[in-house]
């Protein structure tokens, strides 16, 4: 913690090369609830935990369409993510405008990190405290995109986000190679799964329909991004069959998932504590 | 208190990932006086508890209108209530100008939600240190919406801010249920009992028709929002049958209350020292 | 007097919310000569103790007017008072040519208040180092209002700032239900009472046609905004009756003061030494 | 010399509410060497002590003519005097230009503060660092004013400025009733013996035709400002009657000075040790 | 690292007349995974290390084309890199529509250098951090070029960037001979010959068609950049007859690759510890 | 040396009212190489030390005309000088196209410290490190100014700056009677003789026609600027008869010199230890 | 190394007048490799050592073509020198357009050392850390200049800058007598000659056809700047005889130059020690 004189001005490197500031960035994107998305040959699909700062809110919308084909889902500051979301709306307008037909996926999400890229290398302005995930089809096929707040874009075939994503990230590499080929109902139940396991140490929550969004965009005829909130998402969580509460969350989800998610709660125990959401 | 070095420049992250000069704006929202909002399906209610800097000055306003439709209750810097709501106010001008009719409320709120975003962002601007409670109905219904420093934005079924609003919030937590079947004097008296408890705890403070200010904006044919102060505040806090000054303030309170006021009051005892209003 | 890296910067919130460059603003306020005011139903009345910075000099105006209609009394820096007011002279100018008619008084005062505020939120300027008592008149009566370096602003019955201004706010928080109904003659007697309070502990100072300057606008036919000073001052301070100097002025001043000075005396000995002037 | 924090911009308040930046230019103004005004009801009389920086250069001008009717007396950074009176120039000539007569001397005065003002509040400048007597006569009468770093204006019936000006302040002070209806010839008299009473404890300098200026306007069909230098002074200051160069300028000042001129040199003792001209 | 004072400001220099921040902009390419380039005197070639940050996200491509004829492979901040890049295509763009052929690679080299050098003279941006091996032909043959966040650029006839580099320098160096008159095919073994040194210390890596990507432009009839990458890969790999995981790999390359490798082995160790990718 | 927080910053004043980054760059004059200007009722002369920053560098130029009537010579930082001798020079062009006649001396002299005051008072530029000696003719006479990193000026019958100046000083000062009437020969050696003092104390230089450049301005029919440089300089130095090589300089020029040279000797041995050339 | 406060701004004097980032900019200068200059009354001749970051990089050019008539030496940051040249080239070309014929040296060498100057007056921008030595020949003949990051410009008959350039130019002062009247073989031996004793302490550098650029330019009919590079200078390099490798260069050089080579020896030491390329 005292890795002063490099780490407050993001315009400075450090003597290693690094941008701290960038890194502290990053770190904001950590402390929002978690966000999982999955991508197969025909479908993308989005998962995300809404967290409510009171009991008297309603929940946040942590996934948002963009355009008739993509949507996005949030981890990090709220308000950060309102404006670039915004400005992806945008520019999907402008695109439809002016070529008369949708953004190719790609090529928002590079305009999404230019923005960010920017901010990291000049003075008068702090980087982007978000982090997206970015679904969407076009003519090229299905893709999931993940921006990060240092203007840097990854092309994936899953991803999660958020506090305690380091279990879901580990459900998703064991299941990755199931993705290609999946259906879009077995997508939707790796992406609910992947974000179950978010919870897994937390006694008293669980996946309900308030406190949970899905998003699906695929190819074909429909290539609309459909985003389902409240009492929709209760059919695609009851085709989980997430154990109910009682006993640990953890055993229990231990006997339903695969076999190997035992040795990922090892690794819950370490994420638990850096992770303060 | 030492947290140095992260915390004098909004424009910086801390290791952490958080931009502390955000948070300590927050802290300015909590030092201005009480306000209260409450929705149901058909109304939404402010209140707010009207301070003076002065025996000699009028009080100060804390809830304003903004269009027909709209009105805000502030807590938090006077003068930058001031900037923000002067705003909203060419805003919605503004749109009933080019558009012919009133703003939506959601898109009034995420424009003040922008200006302050960009104020943590720049670093030629201090966050402005103000929450806001935005009442209005359009056509999607009525809304309760909280503005903040950071530009975040919650959408609410009932909220208080400022001083000892912990005892009040407490209060809408254990009467929620009830707003949204509430009639329109209900939810007055559900605001203003929010209110009173934020008093509870001083003995010579109560609620009057001279510190206190209710505004509601309702559906249907009349969509206008209604500000009652002064005298027509005072059949309002009537037909809320206040226990009168006598005894202390919290045992007359925990009478007529609901029965687990006495709960929330162990929480006042933790929040008094914290609020210096 | 160690509260570092909070106040240095007028931009900059402290942990605790606070903007602290304002507030020591505001202390520039009170190192100004005291100035008062009070407002009835029907006028509104200014008194000020001019203070000369040498005998070589004459006394410098503290109450200027604005429009016919307006008229500022002032605290705190000359300079900064110099800026605003003539401000205010070209708003009210400007409103003259453009609508026809008299600025509205709050109108105008809102218009320096926003002034006031971008200095505190931009990082360019410092706070204005002023506070104004502002009195007019206009179709919706008479109104008395203070403008503060942060950009707040507060309507008032009656209001003293300066040097030693404590003992005059005991004063008129004493007689303020006299004010509403009182006569010009009465309101004027009433202003000076407060302001020669302030001068009650200085022993060889006291109210004269030098050092004191009135201005009175009232409703009605006339609604001109009044400056007395010099040699027109003297019949107005002649009106007080205040004792000559002889025997201490605190002493005397109790004798015809109403029973309850002895009281406001023992604020005077801790503001005494909190104010330098 | 500790008062760290507060007082390198100039932009910020110290708790006390002060601008420490301005005091310090305010000392730049006592580093020049000294000037004198006095003002009757029919004439303005500068007078002022000019200093060579070598034996080599001629004298500088300490009395500059601003236009016709308008003379200034400079006291400390000559280069900010330079600047400042050359603007004074341009706005009485574009003044000529507009409205087809001279400036009102109270109306260049305060535009020269506004300018001064201004670098009390904006970050990108320092203040200026020189202040000026300024005399004039306009359809109201002779003027004399003087102008401060800070902004602040005074309108004065005399004054001294600059290096060792206390005894000359306390010279006028005895004799400020005097000034008011002296003649021409008695007011220049007023003015040299209080710029002699600046070098009365300096053994070697006394008032000569090199080292001294004068400048003097009058009311009447004659309104132009009179400048004196070099041989023309010569005969104001035989008319003054100064001891010659003989036992110490003090003692023998003091048997031609006014008897209460003892009482001044002990203040003489004082300034000396903090003025380092 | 204790270099204070003069490294954190890129428009200071060192007393030793050093621009460290310029330098540590330098590390941030070392940290980027291996890319290598070599140049005959008919061909170009390119060959990188495909980094995933993640087991879920497609390797990020290290190899972009340009234009037509020029193609750059990457080493250090990616978003930086991304800024560049689309610079340098917009360049080449402007040049076609312009002159109506293929921008020279030189002068796009040095264009994108102009660029770099700008952001080590200016305040407000931080250096560029990354490093470029730019290959392309033009009509004065085939070139190969490296520019740094310096701002400076190098001619080249072989080079290597990035983590572990220094073994594949190694390598370049002992062959150096043999590049200019060597085939297209012996040019991509060399290439991929080098990169493979860089993983030679490191037990489970090797170079696969997934994890690798050749670059090839030559002069001729088609002077165009191919980009070989995934299943395209495979036969340039297998060409390479790289001895297949089994003992270390160090070990056996040693006995594959020229016989003075066991001599630049020793450069690993000590290149390993310093490079951290 | 420990005078902090006051002197890095030009727009700060100390709480002496010192500007103390202006005298730093008054020592920067210090350290040019010496140069002198004298001026009698009719001609101004000019005489300056080239030094040579190398043995195999042609001597600088330290005397440039501006125009046809005038000329300069430098003492300081040349870069500055350059900058500012150019702006000389346009101006004067500027002139003589708007007015069709010559700039007057003094005229030009104030814009060019107009330029240099603003220096020291915003906070963008550092001030010019270069003093002036400004020699011209006008309708007014011969005219020799100073000019100053601060904005001064100086109007002056001798001058000396630079490095050893002391002593060309005290050389000008002693004879400075016999200027004003001195023929151009008697002045040009008096200027000789004062620069040949800041070499006394030096054993091995003397001034030669290689190290010594000497300009002269007269009225009359030829108000031309004539720059004497190699060997038209050697008769000048002829006519000054100094004393040849042999012995030490400081002895033989007191044999020649007027007799209280040898007082001026004993500055020397001051300045040379605060001078370093 | 303790010089804080006053070196890191370049805008700010130290208390002895210095800029220390325009010195710390000359050191930039010194730490390239070595280049030499030498003017005759007909020719001039710039040599330079081309230093090599790699084997696998071409030797970078140190001396580069500016115009027809003027060509330039470069020791120090490569692309601050780009920067530079780019500018002269493009100057050049302007003038040519528009005046029609060559850009005298002169004028261009000052157009440089403006803009360096700009650089070290203005707190945006950082000096240029380079040194240019600029040979042209125009109607006034042939010219060698040096330019500096202080925008300091000199005129000379000979000049090396760079690592070790302290032995060349002792080589330079002792036969500069010789160069005036030198052949332009001569001109080219001498300028090799020196250009050998920046290497003559380094064991396993000499000379060779690849490492070293010889530039020449002319009076006469052909006034054009001949660049000779590679092959073309080993006749150069023939024509001087150096020793070849065998013994110690030093040694072996002291023999065939000129006798006084062993005394400057004795300067290689030193300079050895504190230059570091």
């Amino acid at each position: 913690m005292f890795r002063s004189q490099y780490d407050t001005d993001v315009t400075t490197f450090s003597p290693q090369g690094r941008l701290l500031q960038v890194e502290y960035a990053m770190e904001a994107v950590k402390q929002g609830s978690a966000v999982v998305g999955v991508c197969s040959a025909t479908h993308v699909v989005l998962a995300a935990l809404k967290r409510s700062f009171s009991d008297l809110a309603w929940h946040q919308r942590k996934i948002v369409p963009i355009d008739e084909h993509i949507g996005v889902a949030i981890s990090g500051i709220a308000a950060d993510a309102r404006v670039l979301t915004k400005r992806m709306r945008d520019e999907c307008l402008q695109h439809r405008f002016v070529y008369g037909d949708a953004m190719p996926v790609g090529r928002l999400v590079h305009l999404v990190a230019d923005l960010c890229q920017k901010c990291t290398q000049r003075i008068s302005r702090r980087p982007y405290g978000v982090g997206l995930l970015v679904a969407g089809v076009d003519e090229s096929g299905p893709h999931l995109y993940q921006t990060c707040p240092s203007g840097e874009v990854y092309d994936l075939v899953g991803m999660a986000l958020g506090a305690r994503s380091q279990s879901a990230r580990t459900y998703l590499e064991r299941h990755m190679d199931e993705f290609s080929s999946a259906s879009r109902e077995a997508l939707i139940r790796h992406a609910l799964w992947a974000l179950n396991e978010t919870l897994a140490s937390a006694k008293d929550q669980h996946l309900s329909a308030e406190n949970c969004a899905v998003g699906v965009v695929s190819i074909g005829d429909d290539m609309r991004f459909h985003l389902y909130e409240h009492e929709q998402v209760q059919p695609l969580l009851d085709a989980c069959a997430f154990p109910k509460s009682g006993g640990t969350a953890t055993e229990t989800s231990t006997e339903q998932a695969p076999q190997n998610v035992t040795d990922s709660d090892e690794h819950h125990d370490a994420t638990m504590q850096q992770d303060t959401p």
